[in-house]
């Protein structure tokens, strides 16, 4: 099946993770995307991690299924085939971190196509210099995490506010596409990294937390906040992360853990309901206190099977190696993920999106471009040059095929 | 202005998260959202954080700007009532993390209305239990964040993969809502929490580490992966976090610093160029001897302004508290906050959409519904019942209206 969005083509003009993800969510769902590049490869060509010739796992991974566009973005004649890129018939749609310069600006893109849309991702809503690791630092986040009493920071490792922002791209790009098939008008949609942090610490709850209750939160170590959830050291040396949020997991919890008499004989010694979340939060201490000796006395394999078949809410602690070769939903046992070969690197697991759609699909995962790869073939295809032009256009460096290995 | 989903009506039966929030970024684009709980409020009615009156600033914070209808989901009316909610020829649109059983199943609500659309949020893909705190641990994200050398775990605060999955929820929503202007054809689109973690391990290239070049990832603190960034503290106990990912952000921090010399003979003495992304990350201990003398000898009030003026990509660490209280992009200066009121709570600052539209505009932030405030006007504008019928289904304690205070 060809995907949802059959039919779709954007431009994507961009490096590193936000729009990259965005133009790939795009094209997972079977859009034509094209991401453009200056030859030899854009800011993000060589991001760690990279295998030991150097070809980047990163860029294969957030650029997979595109088409790739080699161009001269320095030559007049560079810039202008990808401004006709853009407004061709069948595109109209731009996806870019690069900033607003003409002539790829919307202005300018806006006076060759009327109803052209352009999604533009900043760092700051001024159109300073942010990305996910000055952002993260200045929401409030680090200061929150790691061991309760602590007062060193600790940065997260996954970049949460770029991968939140690529999909809010999609969302953008996908709305103002929507308005533009009922309407016939396009438009600029502009958010920018630190925005979309700014309103999640809104989303969240944080902000009303500071304003109305005063309160700045601070670090609760790997416990769930405002109900039960904790992590225990088994005997056997494996960390668990249990979770007693809802009603029914909490009752789950202490039957499967056998617990019952002394959970019930610790909120009469507290005089709390422990059916209450915000109490099984106040007095986490004191129920893990419970909990702990239980986990401490038990290998993982005496109760993994017993808290499945409760339908407990629970999970372990593993490194990344770990989780790929344990856990059957990062395995060939997903249909998410098939085993591809990607040029340079070779074949390894590989995930298609997360989101099956029932009448179209969802396409397998396909390779990442090698750095233009389609560069003769859009000419040829979307802008209908003749070969003599497009040999023309390789000849004077505006453009470039793939390099020779 | 209507916002660009003006005249879409989309229907949610959820809790917590991620599905609340696809939702209100949904109603925040200018579509009618219709959120139903059960009377007395769902599994995430008191979620904390909560007011001194246990009034939820997470529930008001996840659910702006929709309509809430209250109803009896345990009594087949009030089942029917929200079946023909979504199956409504204004809507046939619906969001829920409530799994698939009739008549708010898939199949039973395509039986109804052939086109209807349906976006099924699970927290395994085999629709097991999984939250946001265990996902994350399974996929290995804690075992690699926190001070290099240490063992222990430490789990994200931001619920980062509620967050991704709430948006691709709103992805799938408008990709299927597109299919379905241009087909005629509705269809179920699934997802799983679990998924979206691991398709994301897979994009950002960690599942290539572990299975190409065989590494597993260990803890690098709050260090730049892949290039250079760290954070220093100053003279005055401030902490920054200073980025040199790509060439100008490096070259400009060393100008700016004034550590040329300093890093020319690093570089001289290591026999690498740290002009390469590479060997700043393997070098970075080095470079941050050089680098941390000169942040402790200063104030941050000695070189921020300087900073800024010279375009470095940095920022300070931040509780939340600080950061609302320090940062304009947290405060009125930033229109994408309004100070509005929320029954129950108060004034305080609430974010709108970080989308802005250029033709379809941004609409202000709005309040959250108090529960059951649109039961009566749902049952009367979309499902056209006459006022006796909804007195009776009020009477029955098939719906409610909001409670009397």
């Amino acid at each position: 099946m060809a995907g949802v969005l059959d039919g779709l083509r954007v431009v994507e003009g961009s490096a590193f993770v936000a729009v990259p993800l965005a133009g790939m969510t795009l094209a997972q769902m079977g859009a034509d995307v094209i991401r453009f590049d200056r030859i030899g490869g854009g800011l993000d060509s060589g991001r760690w991690p990279v295998t030991a010739d150097g070809h980047s796992l990163f860029w294969a991974g957030l650029n997979k299924g595109k088409r790739s566009f080699a161009v001269n973005l320095s030559d007049p004649r560079g810039q202008e085939l990808v401004a006709e890129l853009i407004c061709d018939t069948a595109s109209g749609c731009y996806l870019t971190n690069l900033g607003q310069r003409a002539p790829l600006s919307y202005d300018a893109l806006a006076a060759r196509r009327a109803d052209v849309i352009v999604v533009s991702l900043s760092g700051t809503r001024a159109g300073g210099p942010a990305v996910d690791y000055t952002v993260n630092p200045s929401m409030g986040f680090p200061m929150a995490t790691g061991p309760e009493g602590s007062s060193d920071p600790v940065a997260h490792v996954l970049p949460a506010w770029d991968c939140i922002a690529g999909q809010m791209v999609v969302n953008g790009l996908l709305a103002a596409e929507r308005h533009r098939l009922r309407t016939g008008a396009g438009q600029l949609v502009e958010l920018s990294l630190k925005d979309v942090a700014g309103a999640m610490l809104g989303n969240l709850g944080i902000i009303g937390e500071v304003a109305v209750n005063g309160v700045d939160r601070p670090k609760y170590g790997n416990a769930l906040y405002g109900a039960y959830g904790q992590d225990f050291m088994t005997a056997d040396g494996r960390r668990v992360m249990v979770i007693g949020l809802t009603a029914r997991q909490w009752k789950g919890l202490v039957k499967a853990t056998g617990t019952a008499g002394e959970m019930t004989a610790l909120a009469e010694r507290l005089g709390v309901d422990l059916g209450d979340e915000g109490a099984r939060f106040t007095h986490r201490h004191a129920i893990s206190e419970v909990l702990r000796p239980w986990f401490a006395a038990r290998r993982l394999a005496d109760f993994a099977a017993d808290f499945d078949a409760a339908g407990l809410t629970w999970s372990e602690f593993r490194s990344f190696a770990q989780a790929l070769s344990e856990d059957p939903d990062l395995g060939p046992d997903n249909p998410m993920f098939e085993v591809i070969e990607q040029p340079g690197i070779g074949a390894y697991p590989v995930p298609a999106s997360p989101l099956a759609f029932s009448a179209s699909g969802r396409p397998g995962p396909a390779p990442a471009p090698v750095l233009g790869q389609h560069t003769e073939a859009i000419l040829a295809d979307v802008l209908r040059l003749p070969s003599a032009e497009i040999g023309r256009l390789m000849d004077a460096g505006v453009v470039a095929g793939p390099a020779r290995g």
